[in-house]
């Protein structure tokens, strides 16, 4: 039976790997305890498909999903669409609607549940700002996938 | 001139009041120093507007937004929807698609800028698991919504 | 309690000022009586961003909202995205679906509730023609947005 | 060649017939002129379905859609789910996300173009209040679906 | 009374006319047995706009809609932006979530019901494929609008 | 590198599977001469939810997916929802704004790529009819969901 493993979150780690500020090493040696890949990077634009090529380009650099197999890239980029739902809140839409957003992201791949048969699975994690293209016009935001790969 | 506080960012207090496990007082002493307000609760539905009543209901009682004022309920609402946008990444929508979900919630009412002037802002983050009506077949989501007040 | 005024419907009185044709000064009576501030403005285009731009810069050039405090700008820019789902009906896009659409607008600020705590409220409404971008191929859109400021 | 035509604005009638207090003989007069029909009603609900419900009842209660032709029923439909777009602003939902509606609905039938190829078109408006089930805790709302018929 | 009539199912009809590979003379039997008028076309393109474009020109030129209506092109409209939807699966966007369509569309306009009243009715299909800017990058994908016309 | 496969098109044949009317045993060769699992079956409900999990039975009981792995449920889910936006064309609600469909579905599951490393993929077909909940008065909707499993 799939049991959904509390020492195993996926998303909260991806989500910490971008809030905390000073135990980035605790969150490494739980990355490296699970033997599970992660990476992080930060993009900052008006264009959702520059968001999205950022992570996808940083993702696979990183050797967290593999180029050339067509189901990693597919498992990332929804997990990048939803991501982007939580950031952009409505229409996944960002300087076609005149808002600008400065990103954080942090990709991580592994089994977050008990069973083994449950496979990797993918977090994307977007954490930032967004807000009118005016310096300090702008407020925090979140965004996570998460995806079988 | 408006400025973003790197110092006062809600949306990351509200985020990690719900993730972090251990240092719940530095958390609350962070609410203190800056006088702001604030509270946290669950709730797990498959009903999106039980969900929000939970959110609404826990606000009001701990005296983060005044009942009788429709202004502060308007700004909740709507903190409270794009919450749900990053939990629901799609359509807001959760029995009526066949999923359920169990969160935790914060509220955090304060200002996150250096000038006055921006007055208070609220934060609802929204951090738990969705999936189908079946024990463990689920992974995390989360949802931040900012809204002015 | 807060309750709804029956004589002070901001988002009626926006809709008239950009609707009726013979009185004009009967409109400009109510906004001095209730001492609100308000403005109205043309854009046409096939690009929602500079829909956005044009209300934006007109509020501030009127000073309607301040341009210095965000929380102004964000409250205007929410009440803008709502009239825009009216007049959009769906998808918040314009010429990427190949339309366009000739609108005018108007901004009205001031308090519609009876009891003074609510404060001021904004109402934005977008009202002209949207359709193929070709002459005469074009249908009557209306929107209306209202946000707390 | 398609021309709209500034006098047979069909939308603009179908929103002054809910807004304007006094004037409602020289609607009348308008519609008579152009042998245009029309009717308005009422409805307040939680749910979606009951205001599409009330509106099409009233349409072919008062003869301006023909109950037996599919096609103008599928008209009106596509009609009043625009006019609901404008009245959410999101998602089309009500009660399932904890808001109420209460709305006065108008729909009009006629060619508001100079062609007569044009044929008859539909107007659905609906305006009213939306927010809180608590009485005041609400703010105006409108949309308006224009459809061929 | 309107009755959906089994034998003259448009939607279907649309749809083999792109995945059938070698009856083409039977569905052409249909069409004129029917005395339905109809085309096919192919796209390939990062902008909704351009699909839109391409559709409604094909349309126009094999006379299935007459150009100077803009009824037609109004009813057109709508059903590609059905089809779309379909295609792309909640937000209708292509390039500017960095994805790519290649498309093979049809479009039928006919009489699917058993009651003359009924009258014409458009059906759009699109099917191929969507993916990443990436060669085999890509799975299939169909979508289907059907409009009063 | 990956290729998508012309003579594996899954989707195609989920497609085929239910519009088609006398080559069953033609596609069930297919089925068989590339080693996919597949089945269908028929829904009609005005509640989303239902639709969803007639499919879900459908899938587990024929054995396409195996009910004890979350991956593959998710996988499914996905898939469901994807074909459900093709068949309610924005919105994916049915009943809730007074509709109602009648679908066949089918659900296949295979490699519809070249390369072994691919994998299994899913596609969810609907087709059908969607309309007023009144006899006749409907139309033909299709949606295709399209997943890595």
């Amino acid at each position: 039976m799939t049991s959904f493993s509390k020492d195993r979150r996926i998303g909260r780690l991806a989500i910490l790997l971008l809030l905390s500020e000073d135990n980035k090493s605790e969150q490494q040696e739980l990355l490296d305890q699970f033997g599970w890949q992660g990476c992080t990077g930060k993009v900052g634009s008006m264009e959702a498909h520059k968001v999205v090529a950022a992570i996808e380009t940083t993702a696979k650099k990183n050797g967290v999903i593999k180029s050339d197999i067509y189901r990693e890239s597919h498992a990332l980029y929804h997990a990048i669409m939803e991501a982007l739902s939580g950031v952009t809140r409505g229409q996944v839409q960002i300087g076609s609607v005149l808002r600008t957003v400065g990103l954080s992201f942090s990709i991580l791949r592994g089994n977050p549940y008990e069973s083994e048969e449950e496979g990797d699975w993918l977090a994307v994690c977007l954490y930032g700002t967004i807000g009118a293209p005016v310096k300090g016009s702008e407020h925090e935001t979140i965004g996570l996938g998460i995806n079988h790969i």
